[in-house]
């Protein structure tokens, strides 16, 4: 496991499936290129399986066998580093834990773990002095984790804003491109295999939330616990609200979003953090994000605005993340597992997201938009609210949407202007609205 | 020296102008990050200047002097890295050349350096094991050379275009918004500080190539002399050209482009590089780099297609570039000066210009549409170049725009069709033409 020795990097991997196939696939088309770059080759071990006689897309390579025991991989002496591919929290937990302590580094694409219980991880990993690296988890190809924890670490970071979940971005593009409704456009997405059969985690925003948990601790080096963020998925989400929305000139966009505070106290950042659907201006580079892309706007304090555009998942392209992480394991890198020379990660200092401001688009059906247009304003100007923009459109029967954008106001004044309108009688269902974002 | 003390990392930095002085400012803003990030103070403790007297932007921080005298800095036993920001060649090299002698390790921006004369500097710094840094020297904040160097290098890379040359696309974006003809656009480019009094590096191409060079090296591991280096700037390009452009749905941008040539030899990669101005589709994200923004695209072939978009320049944009590095330094990582493992790198294997094939944009000035242009379809068809689109412009006197797009052909082929033209006296003057780019 020293630099100096030319000896192979040899590598055990758990889970065979569609990254695992093309982490085996690269391994054997890039063999070149990874010995250029790091002077010494790869070699695939062991892959760990729950079934040996299960047909896979991709071959061993030479040498390589397929094992159902996880302790035949951890606690194999000549292994140098365990990749973990198979996702899920207990098993991976467990098996990272004990390679661990059988002294190998770890690669590993599973953000569900790291941001539920990464912690202990990290922590075991300093003290053993391992390398823990995760740069598939996050964004697919896009070298984001990298970025945060190396390139940018001379910034003070001021915002992050992500689009990290492509099946969601998938169905927001169809409904924005085609018209669609939303149970259609994800319909088509699992048919395409952009969404699996129980949609939850991408759909309800917690594989995005996983990810914004993580950039978080890059960013600011805080443990921001993961059941303390506000989470809000795209379910339900209508295509009359994406048509309004341009309209004003915005593309709808699920949104993982870290920003500091103002005016919180000098040594103390407050973070306002969050995955939400929010309006986005067309012109801003993050509102152009199409289909299952990802992409990532980090605002710095030296470098200014930068973004990040890439492929979010799929085999090669999340494969390629391992494999780079794989290959600063050849190089024998110093672990920098954090991003930060802190033993212990203080806790976030969160804002509660009734504070957080922000501009919002506000959509209530009504039948006599001039009156309700008049109580309206009434309600939202007794909670301090303006509107910035309406627009009315005319029609008849079961109601006409009347559609308005405020100027920058709080959560929870917005909420309380929204119950006035119920409690007054004003309107027969609840208004729909949605943050409208800033950027560049 | 070593990374087990927490003693800060002293720096000795060369250069006290714009970027120097964003860093002085940055090393004191950002002190407790950096402190938070890699466990240890970073304390400047001389500054190179040619005199002492002169007015400086920044202040510097208690205990750091200003010098005239180099050996005061390269020799000073107590200095572990020099930060070179004068620009330039000779000085800049003798300085960190006498820098690595002196067991210093090296941040430099200077891309003009390390492309021109890199590949000694590396040579020395990988027998010294002292590490040199450059994320600076291209594309600004732009984390680029630590993504080809690091996160990429599992990939093979199968192209990457850059807009690397903020002065060139800030005087292309005024000429697109405002019609502006290109004096025009430079003088107001001078002005505002974006161009220098003498603006040739820039609008010619010069600095885009220096940086191209580089980046060639990063990605493929190869030495591409500078001088066998294709390069075309801006200068002179037409207010009329960038609005025909447009009505083809495309925008011009001055582009620096490597690509895999298809076709060669196996085990031999054969690289189409070089710098000119461009049609790029409207759609794509690089069409849409706007003002003194630069760009990355890279083509991978595990990541797939990869933007990234930053400032290019300014004080504190490159200043944190080169405090990252600085950072890199004082975590005390292993150098990985090139991203290969090669002590010496292999000369490039270069297709000829002339042999590249590309789509084009041509515009003639004609008076009689019509019969130019059966004429001139003629001539292209005798090299074999078939038109895609053709736009005929009304209007009388002095001429008027006959332009054309062709399918995909040789630039010799184009050349010897153009001359063909002028060798039958169909046109009057040159043919304007311009290199047409796919990418997403």
């Amino acid at each position: 496991m020293t630099r100096n020795s030319d000896a192979p990097l040899v590598v055990g991997l758990a889970g065979f499936g569609t990254v695992g196939g093309g982490l085996v696939r690269l391994l054997q088309e890039n063999a070149d290129i990874i010995k250029r770059r790091v002077g010494r080759d790869i070699r695939l071990k062991k892959v760990l399986v729950r079934t040996i006689t299960k047909a896979r897309a991709a071959q061993l390579p030479p040498g390589a066998t397929l094992v159902t025991d996880p302790r035949s991989l951890t606690d194999d002496p000549e292994i140098d580093v365990l990749v973990e591919l198979i996702g899920g929290i207990d098993h991976a937990r467990d098996l990272i834990d004990r390679a661990l302590d059988q002294g190998k580094h770890i690669v590993t694409a599973n953000k569900a773990l790291l941001a539920e219980e990464g912690l202990e991880l990290f922590h075991k990993a300093a003290r053993k002095k391992r390398i823990l690296r995760y740069e598939a988890s996050v964004a697919g190809a896009i070298p984001v984790v990298e970025a945060l924890k190396a390139s940018l670490t001379g910034n003070r970071i001021q915002s992050l804003m992500g689009i990290l979940n492509g099946t969601s971005n998938y169905i927001l593009s169809e409904m924005t491109s085609n018209g669609m409704e939303f149970d259609v456009a994800l319909q088509q997405a699992q048919r395409l295999g952009y969404a699996e059969a129980d949609p939850s985690l991408d759909i309800d925003g917690h594989d995005a939330a996983h990810k914004l948990i993580l950039l978080i601790r890059l960013a600011y080096g805080v443990h921001y616990p993961y059941t303390a963020l506000s989470v809000r998925g795209i379910r339900g989400l209508s295509a009359m609200d994406i048509r309004l929305a341009r309209e004003f000139g915005y593309r709808i966009k699920l949104i993982a979003q870290v920003r500091e505070a103002l005016g919180g106290e000098k040594d103390q950042v407050r973070l306002e953090a969050g995955v939400f659907p929010a309006l986005v201006y067309h012109k801003y580079l993050l509102a152009r994000v199409g289909g299952v892309y990802n992409a990532v706007r980090v605002e710095a304090n030296a470098a200014g605005a930068l973004f990040f555009h890439g492929r979010g998942a799929g085999d090669l392209p999340t494969a390629g993340a391992v494999l780079g992480d794989l290959l600063a394991v050849a190089r024998d890198e110093r672990p920098n597992n954090t991003g930060f020379a802190d033993k212990v990660l203080p806790k976030a200092c969160i804002v509660p997201p009734e504070e957080w401001r922000s501009c919002y688009y506000v959509r209530v059906m009504v039948q006599d938009a001039p009156g309700v247009l008049r109580d309206l304003s009434g309600c939202m100007a007794a909670e301090g609210i303006s509107m910035a923009q309406v627009i009315q459109k005319s029609g008849e029967g079961q109601g006409v949407p009347l559609v308005f954008m405020t100027h920058e106001t709080s959560a929870r004044a917005m909420r309380d202007a929204l119950q006035r309108t119920m409690d007054s009688g004003l309107l027969k269902e609840p208004a729909v609205y949605l943050r409208v974002l800033g950027g560049e």
